[in-house]
């Protein structure tokens, strides 16, 4: 494994080369056949076979090894944002309202990286590894889901990805078993009720009193209806009603997002804004209706392969246990299906100034975590082909 | 009195056409220049002189009787609404998205009648009439204030206008004593919160929760401060806050209308909304601006001349009590000066199918109803020049 | 009619000594017992043929006239409340928790001093009158009720009752046409939760969340369902749940009262209620029970026999324009089967520091106000029998 | 070590015999004098020197052992709730509404139990062993503060307790390290408005609106301002206010309760409550009072001495990870000043029908929990003063 580990290092320029190439030429999901053809491009330079176009822009390629231990995949997402690069630097973003916003082009880069070192050592891997570049993590339904559809994990054992994370310090990694990551659903709410003169409210049905009584009573889901000890959000994000200031409003459309880490609870909590939406417009006389669109599930961290991370990560940097991430990840699909699990790898330095959060226009990263994130790939990759045993 | 009870029969056509012609050139407030002119010129052309530009695009002018009994002021408004017209008659509105859609056309030409008719009887009015035709009476601060400022009121004794009134049934003529019209103001508050990822809340202060307590707590000011027996009006009309599912939002903007009939209840209404406005943004750690703007205050009647309706009206036509009125008007200004009163004219006709409501894109009148009200003002004038006495 | 206002001022002292008699002897609604002995034996002493027990503890009386005009009934309500007297005075209440708080005494010596009077002048009377000693005022069903079923009212053609009221000044009496007095219900809601740990709200349906979320709807019916022109109250009085400080409270018991002048609006704020409490209750997954009791009907007084107080009371003191008064009556149902007017007559005096207000444990009144109240009576009278033409 | 556990079973009908007496004589707390003599007998029986009245009815002995290893305390708690047991079984509670429904009575067989078997090895003990018996923990600010104030912890080097959990099946025993039992702090909120006739809302302030809106707001603080994944919980267990269905309140007084894991979230909690209450009156015009009661902080378990749990604990039963426990437990005061932890023994069977929570009229145990807690016992110190090295 030392040798593989010293070839990161060598290759940390040409990593960081990458990356900055991927940042100045965003593409948001769904779109992202430059980026692609490029991930493509490198890896058939390197020899690999490549299936292309894997449930939408996705690919995949496998290292051969020596074909005695399991077959481990390596996920990068590849991704832009719908946000403006506010940043000054030389690598900013070339394309006007788009930006790598979230570090799925350092993800990229990072998998490129271990993908060609990998491929120069593949006498010494004991095991195949899949590397695999996901289109569309950012946006429902995700890629993930249509990849697996199209047989992504086919003779894959074990999965792993990361997040590069600038909430943490760069030099350090994060994992936490079991629920993890959260399930993040979507819903939309319309009142509909009947608009009039803003002085003869007792002819109308008025929207925006009977959505305020929702965003309220939605509050009593945490408050009172979910178990303590279980995390939950039930947020409210948008709130639209009205035209005038003399005018009672015919409809109020409220758009928000539900945070889960449990399958149980998130269909409880759809059923509590159901009774919530429903009664409230009834109680006032309003129709409504009312949209939840599942978004990901939570990410669930299998327990043994997280104790492969605290093992495997503590040979390379140092290792703590994470808190809960209220964001979420399709990453979720791929443990649906294999053991593995999914890390974060700090990319924040404050010294540096890096310390925009995620999807923030002045985001960035201390691009050493690539390196971090590497070591880490090809650490857990030796752990579990030389030592399947969790 | 009955020559021009008579002589109003006869102009009624000619009104008729007054009013189509107005109706198909509807000018917004403020811009009433064509309207203007429209009305000068037949003014002029019936010897009167003619004060222009008073105040704006107000007009006044002066018929002159046999100076023994007191003078008087009758009112009428010319402006026209930003409303499209949907209606398929020949005299619809040939200005895209402008539209006497409050009658206002019919005020104008019903006035414009009177004043010929009086001009060419001027030998048998006991005192002076003055003809008004004011601007801007839709939108705040309205023509009246700024005519009065310029002198439309100098040497005037009595002050009488009317609304013509199609959820009254045209043959019917409505006042009250007192307080009459509402007083209208509008509000805007923002709610300035602190913007952030949906998933944690923790780290904003939620706008759009703040914004819905807000709903629910001016509701009280009804419900709770109010003297059940004094009417009351509190109605936010529109609620805007947010931009996406899983974005906290930073700020909320609630515009509003007030109604009142009553000084001191208006202030302490606004007093009101000014501490649940501030205490409950501070309770919840966000700032705010509340800004609060006086639209016009009360129609107040006098009880005398009310009295005289009462009298006068009947001679003429049905008279009935009238409930309070929730629209405002700013012939409160006038009332403010002068004795005087507001009266309404019923100018539905649900036979007809003349049925919509002020303000509504299908709205129209029974033109019958500016033949009552010309002879509603020539009783007015005659009761109040004959006998002063209220 | 000059004689018998003549002797009213002779009768005062007795009238007062009757009062103050009355005032230390007073007896809850359903317990007049001695009061009716006390009446009844001074209407027989005085030659009148009494009935007694009229629908419970109800007197009533007929003074025969000449027979030409109307009969006339006078109505005077004789119970008392349960509340401590804290008056230091002479006549101070001899009953321990009982107390004549709202002026029935003085309404019930007022009329014994009419009756004497009429009695004394029997021969001037151009018809009958009635005078009837209600009991049960001041609890629901009410005296009146039953006293209307047991003939009160037989071979009566108007009927007239007076309120003494502290808030007005004494010397002036107040009336208004139409609606006057309150329709006052009353309300009970019980929420039906599920107790349970207070640190474990999830598994529990909390009584106290839902009891406040009601008593937040509820103010809705005001601010926004009822036009505002019509006056409508709705409190919430009460509200009690819950145990401890670590119990989550299984049910919640909240009662209130409804103030109506109008019966389709009456009933359509108890609809409003039934669909607040069920909703707001099911969208919780509580159950619950909602009591709701009719209490008096609006007291509607006729708009001639209103005129005729104008005209008639302006003889024997200063009469005034009343405002609508939030309480109830139960003189209402006398008004549902015959011609009338409810009257208030003034008994604050400030100078004497006769300032409580009614149901207050220091409550007394100015008792000129019985001479008052006695003279407008017999005006009412003299008018109703000389000139029955309203 | 096998021994001692083989002791325990031949010790186990005795102490079914004492905690069956104790459960027949239960004393509530501060006034256990009756059971400390009860515990104090027994164990200056078996020969130990036993301090009385520490820091109330407490009850300190040491073992001596043969001072190698380190000084580790055993504690239980002796007090009883003011519930009426309606159990039917022979050993139910002889005192009228005075039961041991939370088990305290089996905490103390057990120490007893374990005190007269370590008694009687005592040459095999490798350190002492203190055995404290407390009083008041059922009742802030409980028996555990004043004993340690009393020198209790003195020459203490490690402290272990057991509770006794229905709700978890018997055989099986339950730990967490960190955060494991609650703080639960008590609040009073006393809002003070203005009373007044139902009719007339606007001459009050009316307690019950504001009561109402301080539930609501004190909902956000758990569904807004705290950390999704930190566990909170604010419950208003209380609402009274007003006496009359006619009248409004003048009062009404909220109490309630505040449970969280960490000393950071419990302070800002405070703030957030001191400000929604303050706020929420003020903007009604009501005065208030706001007295917040610390209870018991959380119990938060050494991560070492939480290890030895899983490792001394599996050598005599079956171990598990536990939840968060929302209850609070006043032994977090002794962990404040030593290592050591807290842990649960399963008391649950549902065959047997032992299936009522704890301070339930019908709670009872299995009792082989007894025999459980003991072997825990002894495991843990074994492995303690075995091997020190945590």
């Amino acid at each position: 494994m030392e040798a593989l580990l010293q070839a990161v290092d060598s290759l940390y320029p040409e990593m960081v080369g990458w990356r900055r190439y991927l940042h100045q030429h965003p593409e948001l999901s769904y779109y992202e056949t430059e980026t692609a053809a490029f991930v493509a491009g490198l890896l058939k330079q390197w020899g690999l076979e490549v299936r292309t176009q894997v449930g939408g822009n996705g690919i995949v390629a496998r290292v051969t090894g020596n074909g005695q231990g399991p077959t481990v995949m390596l996920r990068a997402d590849m991704d832009a944002l719908p946000i403006q690069d506010q940043k000054s630097c030389s690598y900013a973003s070339r394309v006007d309202g788009v930006m790598h916003a979230c570090g799925h082009d350092a993800h990229t880069a990072t998998l490129l990286g271990v993908a060609k070192i990998l491929t120069e050592h593949r006498e010494a891997l004991n095991g195949d590894v899949v590397v695999l570049f996901q289109h569309a993590e950012e946006q429902s339904p995700g890629g993930a889901h249509s990849m697996i559809a199209e047989g992504a994990l086919d003779d894959v054992d074990y999965v792993y990805g990361i997040h590069l994370w600038t909430p943490f310090p760069a030099g350090t990694a994060y994992c936490k078993e079991g629920p993890f990551m959260a399930a993040a659903d979507e819903f939309e709410i319309v009142v509909k009720g009947k608009g009039g003169h803003g002085g003869l409210p007792h002819e109308t049905t008025d929207s925006i009193v009977i959505g305020s009584q929702l965003v309220g009573n939605l509050q009593t889901i945490v408050s009172r209806n979910v178990d303590p000890t279980q995390p939950c959000v039930v947020s409210v994000g948008s709130f639209h009603s009205g035209t005038g200031f003399n005018v009672i409003a015919e409809q109020a459309t409220l758009i928000g997002t539900v945070r889960t880490f449990d399958d149980e609870l998130r269909s409880g909590v759809r059923r509590r804004m159901e009774s919530i939406v429903g009664q409230t417009c009834a109680m006032n006389g309003a129709d409504y209706s009312f949209d939840y669109k599942l978004g990901y599930p939570p990410v669930v961290n299998d327990a043994g392969e997280t104790d492969r991370f605290f093992r495997a990560g503590a040979r390379v940097m140092q290792v703590k246990r994470a808190p809960l991430i209220m964001a979420g990840e399709d990453f979720a699909y791929y443990l649906h299906h294999r053991k593995g699990c999914f890390m974060f790898v700090g990319a924040g330095n404050r010294e540096q100034g890096v310390v925009h959060p995620h999807h923030h226009p002045l985001f960035d990263i201390d691009e050493t975590a690539m390196r971090d994130a590497a070591r880490l790939f090809i650490s857990m990759i030796w752990d579990c082909q030389s030592n399947e045993c969790n």
